[in-house]
């Protein structure tokens, strides 16, 4: 049975109907669409369009539809272009003609539109809690080795000494904040566009609000016309899942270097590695190298959809049905993804000895500087002493604590003093005290605002 | 002068200095570079690293370089490498030596951060001040017109009559997301990363909550790692331009096609068309066809940023320095565009007679389907006996309403009645009274709740 | 059985292997991997490495491997983590530890760009077929209305009078670029990567001169580590694609705008266009919209291989996986779009009374420019009289032709004359002979250009 | 003086005027704008449109234009909106009315098609040398240092011992291929559009054969509908040097790692890095970071195009002024780039003892299962047992070389053998001389090949 049939009758082309058709990936609407027809069955009811028996029997209908779905026996028709029709059909094949009273005053254009906000806002939820789950990986981390200390890196050239714990947690933040984002979206995604119709409207008095209600949504769409070709909440998602996998892309790409064995900062676990086929030796860190890449699926997914939507006429254009694949395949990426990246920040292994080995002296030469500026010193004269410092060590092969005292005293009358002080890493890491700092105690702050942070809803 | 002179004696390369100076773009964060180091002259006097005659002598060169900016006379030199060294070079002019004091614990790192945000931060204020006055012309033109009908399309496709301020207002709605997206971010860009160093925080005991309070962020930056490296708040701009940039394709779209001579629908004022080299006769919306092609950039400038962020080691690496260009272009191509668009929307003519003209009786074709279920009969099953109603029409090649009596009758018992209440086109739209809805009353509600929208701040 | 097992005991993590497994879309490269493992075979062979009965075992192996596939009878196993090694498993059962012979000195890293370049040369070939058909129906079209005149539109304003082929034939020669281009990518694509082992070459002698000529590439890669991980043929490929897609894009533009009611040029044939579920009177052209919505994820699949490539370093990284799935819907939707597209353009029927009705005199305004600088006016005054004259006809609400020649005369001299011949629609298209234009002879000579490019090869 | 006065009184708005007009970055065309109306005036002449007089004028007002030009003397007027009009203003004050001759039968949109085919033709010659001097470091590089190994990667962990030279020589191939592409883009560049008119040709009788012949191009455009709108070729350049820009991203990530503390195997020329404002030992490789993240605006720079273009209605809209920006900047871009890439490579410095030092006895791990293999072992079953004994050596924590004899004995009777063949890296790399291994001698003959291929034009 074709939705549209009366007018025509002339058969669609069969290459033009597999074109057409979104079933094979919109199946997985069937909840939400069962959801929104429920409601939408309840609303029929109050306006008077439905009686008792016949909303009895469109939600005993669906009930079954339900059930066949969980249990896996739903089965679908070649016919069935898409998940609407094919709930239409099935519910027909149960309940007989009263099925047809379940589309009176909604189009296929509110009700996908409808589907799509319900699916997405579950979907949200869960995203939110599978980015705490790596949050909370990354959070362990810094608690577990809140003394160990590292290089700190700027262009991956040796700047600062830093705790490793710091490390760990910048990306804590980086999660944190794409966690808000997809909460603003959500509340744009939780907005009703059932009993819009087509693009009009309706005449049929359903009651919009009650819908709202029914379906747990924040608000009612103000205008049909745009409510049924409103993608807006779908570039929202994909927005800011395309920056959520730019951040475990950046995550990946420190872990893989770290990861070397010329850096050897971190130790990945076996089951997260992988070796090769033809070099018996090699544990490759897969795992981080799909996080990086898939970050190009993430942001080529926000690019179609953002070109589908380019110049398009207003209200509901077939090109729309291509917002769901990118859809789909971002949340199914980011599902497949962050429990992983989860497994491999929760057992990675990191290298006490490697790191404190790689602190070279050199990296403390902005605390000579700071020394000096604490003598009186302008920080820019001081800079250019500490750099002729270094310059003196690398041309005589020494760290920077090992120049004679009699060169740092020609460099500056100041340094003719005993530096060993400057030359403490702990004390020049735990000297940062200032708010989000590397300091200690400036990150045990840091791990406390954290904890709240995960613990928030 | 060189800020890293000192370790090294080796010029850079020429080609290289031009390829690394930033100068060229950044100098319009003349006025947030200022702003920011303010700031932190006065950070540094409460942390008692400056005495009050410095911190006087760095006000009044910072003064003095700012007045010198307003004057139009600050004088760039080929060293400059970018607006910090220039800053620096010119304030070491004026105030000498000191000068050199003001970078203490600072830098360019955090400092570039934080002017990018001061300055992010006005242009959001900017930005959503012009997407008002484009929401406030559609609003009065869905005022003045609010008795006006047209055909409303979907697939471009006559569907049903609608009125003509129910589609102008459905671009103010897509408006008025863009500017909640956009006061999202906002709250993402206020927050301070000065005092974060160049990655590892400082300690020299300036209080970033006190800078905070004089730079007007509402929060300060928890991690300084993440601090110097977040570009998370430009692309979420760049996100929210892209899909405003969006909207604004689908109007232009809309308008370009509704101009053509076949529709008819509106005038453009000819002060936003243009001729002709060639042919005499042409009115061509360029305004229209450039907020149409300039989405193009839009998603090109966002699509550079995440490209740029991808797979990058954590902290600052100089690839960084490529956001500010697209984040510039992004916000001076909607500083152009949006009081242009403004600027057709307010002189656009709705041509009345050509709607009505347009408007087919096929279009109450839905119209007559819910006549039906009034009657009783299924929707679907309505659906279908109207689609045979409007091919034995199509048949004769007369409109819906002429069609006879007999055959309406032939068709199904319920039509054999007086159908002209249902192609009153009027009484057809103001039945549409739903949220949301094209009937008049609907649309009122709409204008209001527009009028809100619009004076909230 | 791993590839790598030995070293390590610790399984995979789950998730792990299942974010990791590529059999799931690259089993469709079956083929090729029975292809390129005979070569390798062979080569073996001829190097010392098998003897001829392992030879014999292994292509008998093969064969049946192949048979199973054709029949459909090739069963994955969990463990199959990509095709390649469920090759490999099913050859072990098939003919024993002999199969472990068929690795030495490969790599799945040349492994698998060898079947990749092997799949993509089929398919280029194929969508190669499937473009000219597109050509094939734009060119009847041509053909067959070689007489029919039609409004050309600049800005969608109406500029001059053309010929409906010759509107036809613009968008055969985009395709025929395209085609140019996919055959220039296809000798960058014909190139043998095999016998690159995992990034350093071979030492075991195997010729890969024969194994090129074995597999029918053109070319031996000349570096090894380039080898592995050039995927710059997989660009090259979505790039010419994403232009394609842009060019069916601007093709259903037209169509959708010259399918309105308003324009009605053409009228689209019904086993093209689908109704509405709410709106019986709807024919919607959504074999266009969706030809025009899928240039969204041909771009954007194009982005996503850029955004996957960027910035990694050299030779094989895991990222690379990243590459087939775009690769794969790009062929997929071209497959699927193509023939769709044909079937729309060979069905469609222009409507000539349309056409013709909407052909205005304005339209001709040029031919009256060029009537007075045949008369030795300048273009440019010629242009501006005329503009007078468009003007004025405006005013009065005539048409060019109906300005009383005493206007014309007082505009300019030259024209108080009889203007008919300049307002013969006919004459004034058929005047236009340069190459590429719209009158008849030269479009004449274009079919006859589009008829041997559609035949050369 | 506006182009298309005559119809119309009312002035452009302002802002409109502002967004309108592209003189702001489409004066760069000004010598390819004064060549083609050079070409253009000679075939009106020909043609019998300009008398010999008429013709004399114009050349001599033009060739006084480019005078003004190259003088830097060229003044722009406000209501200069693109060079075309800036230049038919000076030619009117120049040669006075017989300017306006000059236009005849000439549209901008076929002139500024035109344009942007010669400029971009020259810009792709000026590309291809500049892309050369990269090749010749690359090359230069794989001579000196023919006998320097090093580990090769993959996946970033050491996979295999290699040349230096065959790392080297593997980022000149992916140039090559650039080289080529950007060949074949030319000969699709190099078809001349003028003669199109506004889009429908032109009836003048001017020869478009000799104007091909008069400005270079290897074909006349097909189809003058086509011929306007046409920017395939600037698509397909944009899209060579994102893929680019990829490469050079690429190199440049290598280059980066290998720059760092940790890997220590090359050394940048100071001239190529630069210092930190706060750590005065700092030495940051900006050149190569820039090179990567300008990846970024080339992938962007495509983007935008394919953006602007996606569903236009046909012929000429003014959505493709948009076009000229991200070409400029693109080609800017690699101009800039190029050069500095060319330097960075030229003047850094392999470190042969830190590359020799990270040569670990694991990388022979293939090695040691080739031989194996030639003992007769099935691969599969080889790398298993050498699997071990990586596995056996990590354990005891020694090299390979230095497990005892009985343990190899014990993981295989052939292993019980003097394996000091298989541990000596040199044996090991050379052995590798299939075409484009690592081998001595064939990076010998790559080397050579590489010579060539610079060379040939």
């Amino acid at each position: 049975m074709k939705l549209w049939g009366g007018r025509y009758d002339v058969d669609t082309d069969a290459l033009m109907h597999k074109l057409n058709a979104s079933i094979r990936f919109d199946q997985r609407l069937w909840r939400e669409d069962v959801q929104g027809s429920r409601a939408w069955a309840q609303g029929l009811h109050r306006a008077g369009l439905l009686t008792d028996e016949e909303l009895a029997a469109l939600l005993e209908g669906l009930a079954q539809i339900e059930a066949e779905w969980e249990a896996g026996t739903f089965a679908l028709h070649p016919d069935d272009e898409d998940i609407h029709t094919a709930h239409e059909r099935r519910l027909h094949e149960l309940v007989g003609a009263v099925a047809g009273k379940l589309h009176t005053g909604r189009s296929r254009n509110d009700q996908v539109a409808t589907d799509v906000r319900l699916y997405v806002r579950r979907q949200l939820d869960q995203l939110d809690a599978e980015i705490r789950t790596v949050q909370a990986a990354l959070l362990a981390q810094a608690e577990q080795h809140i003394d160990l200390l590292m290089p700190g890196y700027t262009h991956l050239q040796q700047a600062q000494p830093i705790r490793y714990s710091h490390w760990v947690l910048s990306f804590f933040w980086m999660l944190q904040r794409d966690r808000e984002r997809l909460r603003d979206a959500r509340s744009r995604v939780n907005v009703l566009p059932l009993g819009s119709g087509a693009l009009a409207g309706h005449s049929l008095g359903v009651d919009r609000t009650f819908l709202a209600e029914q379906l747990g949504f924040e608000a009612v769409s103000p205008n049909s016309l745009d409510a049924v070709s409103d993608r807006d909440f779908i570039v929202e998602v994909l927005a800011a899942a395309a920056l959520l996998g730019v951040h475990l892309s950046r995550l990946a790409e420190d872990l893989i270097i770290y990861a070397t064995r010329e850096f050897g900062f971190v130790r990945l676990d076996p089951r997260y590695t992988t070796g090769s086929s033809l070099m018996p030796q090699k544990a490759n860190p897969d795992a981080l190298e799909l996080a990086r890449g898939k970050s190009g699926r993430l942001i080529g997914n926000l690019t179609t959809l953002l070109v589908v939507l380019k110049g398009l006429p207003s209200t509901y254009n077939k090109d729309l049905q291509e917002d769901k694949e990118p859809l789909f395949d971002t949340l199914d990426t980011l599902h497949d993804l962050l429990p992983v990246m989860a497994g491999v920040i929760e057992t990675m292994q990191p290298q006490p000895e490697r790191m404190r080995a790689a602190l070279d002296d050199a990296m403390l030469a902005t605390d000579l500087a700071d020394y000096l500026v604490r003598q009186g010193v302008p920080f820019r004269q001081a800079h250019h002493l500490v750099g002729r410092a270094v310059a003196e060590a690398e041309a005589r092969g020494v760290p920077l604590r090992a120049l004679p005292r009699e060169v740092y005293a020609r460099i500056h009358p100041a340094l003719d003093a005993d530096l060993s002080v400057v030359f403490d890493v702990e004390r020049a890491v735990d000297a940062k005290q200032a708010i989000g700092s590397t300091g200690r105690d400036a990150v045990q702050v840091q791990i406390e605002n954290a904890r709240r942070a995960l613990q928030a809803t």
